[in-house]
């Protein structure tokens, strides 16, 4: 398949480009609003992984461009950028493609990080939401530490969460998720389910800062 | 130590009172309403130990009675009877007494399980509300599936996740988690960050829904 990574030069795209550039032979399409970082940030993640004898081909465009590419669009973007980035990519998507959040909201305070719950329950429900009506919106990816994930010498052995309420597109979205070495993918149910999995990322911030030993820490249903 | 389990002839008091029988020398105190439930739950849970050779004295009393003969008391009430629960225990309550928050707010719908944030932040920040200033609150026990735990032949290897905002009792508390087999106690803060944790539940039930083959589910950070 062909994904494409908006906001793909930030920590949570590195990471889903060396897993699956490493991991499968889908076709990766780095997104930026620079197209010029976005061009750079494709040739780093190719060099890493020539470094490590997998010859992937790894491309940048602008978003939009980006967009227009691929046959799932992951919006690895801060969460206040989620609805802006649909908009601004939205007359790329046709039919088909399936758009993924794996953005959460939090805030930080002196106890610790604390999720921040959008008006619209969500942020994948922000996707849902700004997306346009023909194309399914996917949350998945919310609960990876960031730098775990673009640490191939890392190994993951931990879930990601899934919610869809186009289960043909969660089902092709958790296909994708389990081409990546030690993630299993597991369904959570539809996009109203979203908030209780989103609030899992602060929560891990936390025990990681509370408990020696235990950092970038992953999640484990048993 | 001595444990009251109020409301302890639930689900969940259930299970923390036979796994604590069979894995500890813990004495523990089972807490109801209706004394007379409270000694019948008693005898059943000693009748389960013994027949599987341990010899646990499980007594039963009053909710107060049980809170009054004991150093550490664990609200396993639903969420809506910890405030009233912790009125009614108040006066048998001495400095040096450990309150626990096991319980979490969850409203259903067509969708699944959906964590309901109470206006306190979470059921634990309630139990601190209720609680006598020189008792300390520690939110221990949200995220432990109740029919597993009461199950001695089904086997944990599950992380609870342990906040308060006095050190020492959150000490204690992890402590007796931990004597439990199979149970490892995380550090995640203070009482600000319990919500997190609370919301976990409703994941947990969404994600046993979802996925054939999971079910009790426990959780575990790795």
């Amino acid at each position: 398949m062909r994904i494409a990574l908006l906001g793909g030069t930030g920590e949570i795209g590195e990471g889903l480009a060396l897993r699956w550039g490493h991991d499968s032979d889908h076709d990766i399409v780095i997104g930026s609003r620079d197209p010029e970082k976005a061009r750079e940030a494709a040739d780093d993640y190719e060099s890493e992984l020539a470094d490590r004898g997998v010859d992937a081909k790894i491309t940048g465009f602008e978003n939009a461009m980006a967009a227009d590419r691929a046959d799932v669009v992951v919006l690895a973007v801060p969460p206040y950028h989620v609805a802006d980035t649909v908009d601004a990519v939205a007359d790329s998507l046709a039919e088909g493609d399936i758009l993924v959040s794996p953005a959460t909201g939090m805030q930080h305070d002196e106890d610790g990080f604390h999720y921040h719950r959008p008006d619209a329950g969500s942020v994948t429900a922000i996707a849902a939401d700004a997306a346009p009506d023909e194309v399914p919106v996917v949350g998945a990816f919310h609960n990876l530490a960031a730098g775990r994930l673009a640490d191939l010498d890392s190994d993951l052995g931990i879930d990601t969460l899934v919610v869809a309420d186009d289960e043909s597109a969660k089902a092709t979205v958790s296909s994708l998720a389990e081409d990546i070495n030690g993630l299993r993918a597991l369904d959570a149910g539809g996009v109203a389910n979203a908030s209780e999995i989103e609030s899992v990322t602060p929560l891990l911030i936390n025990v990681a800062m509370n408990n020696d030993g235990l950092h970038d820490l992953g999640v484990r249903f048993d």
